[in-house]
């Protein structure tokens, strides 16, 4: 518990008063004021976070983090379990979703088994951080102990600090797991006080009968355990998972470094509200990359108050929504520190 | 005319039977079918636009052109009609807010004289098509004459095409004239049968006054002029601009090389609109960049059936919105292209 509360302690409140400031500067830029809409909003985020005049953004960083689900036991998911490490094995090649994106806007992809159900083969990226063998089946008591959830987050702020090491401007979630829509539901529905149905979407794809079996499931989990929604750990160990913890922990960490996290789809946005439960000052750090086709995403938003960036009807996970908009975050601030002043260019201001 | 009917000539209907073989490709990747939404539709499109099974996408041009309005006589703009040159010049020395995102993207910016006010000084990088020095005041008779029309239609077709022997895989239009969303307003009402005022936003800034007196403008434009909705020409030279015209030209002769582009803002997209009325068939070709804040671009899209990629609150034109776009658009041909399969990758299909 230590590591954690350490970290939640470093996390200050991001810096509001620069955005006047900040906002000047992009009015004396060569085009009409607020013309470039989101991307200043963007770029005055990111400065506020990073109390940075000029912030730094060539350092992106996908942390994408797997894990197994007990809960997969009840048939909630359309993809056999062994497809879990069979797609951290994916990642590491460089073959998947994830990693074409991240190619694409110059992010490096960190890979972590943080609870995976079995041993996974040795790979110099692989970072491996198990917690345990994939979570007890939450429908019939909790997903781990207590104990595991802060585990689990723990371990997450560590990646995250070897990686804060090396360099990072701008932070990305992203997660594997087959089965994971469904903790996530479950804790979105716990945190936000919608129904099991109103936050429940149909995940890799599943049909209508299977979609009113997972509400069931995920109705059953909250009864059986009663999860607090005042407390973020208890609500993670009760019907959370280990990859969720991890990137609650990956989220903390990078608040308590003043980096800016791109919030990823569904599932990212469930560790989004854990953070958010444990240290509310966490939500000013998160920019929300899309808007995800699962349906209890955009309550999840609406909850923090965040608006997306993308609306690409994307329903992956993986990180891939953020990697996208991560790209957008970088175009923001970039107009912010390159582009040339009225001044400078020797352009005359409106009349 | 002849360049422009030889363009015109060349221009096939897009090849809409290669979607279902590249859909079962998509299917093939390690991804739940589907989920990549909005990329796996651009993949589609760039499959269909260029019948390449993996279309490169490397090589992307942003092509700005400016021109000057006599309309500016009517005080229809906030800024000072001087702004034009200036913001060539800022172009040519990298500093505006395109010149940023199109290198963000990696694209190159061509940047062309089609009809500025006044002689700009020599500059290796700038392409002067001049076709006169500013149109005429529309309110008070056509804009150019017929053959001027033609000819900036014809020259933005050459600009393109020494571009397209260097090379050119994802094309995108950008402009710049003040002044000039008077015009596009005025195509735009009158190829999509809207008001002046249903279509006319405040440009780059201007009040409710001003906005009333603009609209005004724009009707008495139309009335004078009586242009047939039926004759793109004739659109643009009675109430259109020379950057317009080079803008479809460009569009046109990028739907005749089987090259998709990307239409940026609320007067890049009237002159999608003027290209869709002289050649049906180009409207495949393009992919809408984003949902402007100007108000008649919503219409425009809706008129062409095409859905917008992104949506910040944007308007500031130059080919700003459309860079963006294209790496968006980019990102969705490389999953087709750079993404494993479950065979190769060894994942396992859903069951």
């Amino acid at each position: 518990m230590k590591i954690l509360n350490d970290t939640v302690t470093k996390i200050d409140k991001i810096n509001f008063l620069l955005a006047a400031d900040t906002q000047r500067r992009l009015n004396n830029l060569t085009k009409p004021q607020g013309s470039l809409g989101r991307l200043e909003e963007l770029a005055k985020q990111v400065v506020e976070i990073t109390r940075a005049k000029n912030p730094p953004v060539a350092n992106k960083v996908v942390f994408v983090m797997a894990g197994d689900h007990g809960v997969t036991d009840e048939g909630v998911s359309a993809f056999p379990k062994e497809v879990t490490p069979q797609m951290v094995y994916n990642f590491l090649r460089g073959g998947a979703g994830i990693n074409v994106l991240a190619r694409h806007v110059g992010a490096r992809v960190v890979v972590a088994d943080l609870g995976v159900a079995v041993d996974l083969q040795a790979h110099p990226e692989l970072v491996v951080r198990k917690v345990n063998y994939g979570t007890k089946n939450m429908a019939k008591g909790p997903a781990m102990t207590r104990q595991e959830a802060v585990k689990s987050i723990e371990n997450g702020i560590e990646i995250f600090e070897v990686e804060y090491k090396k360099g990072i401007h701008l932070a990305a979630t992203g997660e594997m797991g087959i089965g994971n829509t469904t903790p996530a539901s479950a804790i979105v529905s716990v945190i936000t006080g919608r129904t099991a149905a109103e936050v429940t979407g149909k995940g890799t794809g599943i049909d209508d009968a299977a979609w009113q079996k997972k509400v069931d499931v995920i109705k059953k989990a909250i009864d059986v355990n009663k999860p607090d929604p005042m407390d973020g750990i208890d609500v993670l160990a009760k019907v959370g998972g280990y990859e969720i913890g991890g990137l609650t922990g990956v989220i903390l960490a990078a608040a308590s470094h003043r980096v800016p996290v791109v919030v990823d789809g569904f599932i990212s946005s469930s560790a989004a509200l854990l953070a958010c439960i444990i240290e509310p000052d966490v939500k000013d750090y998160l920019i929300a990359s899309h808007s995800s086709v699962e349906k209890g995403h955009k309550i999840v938003w609406d909850h923090l108050g965040l608006k997306p960036i993308l609306d690409l009807n994307l329903r992956l996970g993986e990180g891939t929504g953020a990697a996208l908009a991560m790209g957008i975050v970088e175009a923001g601030v970039k107009i912010l520190t390159e582009m040339s002043t009225f001044e400078n260019a020797g352009v005359s201001e409106r009349t």
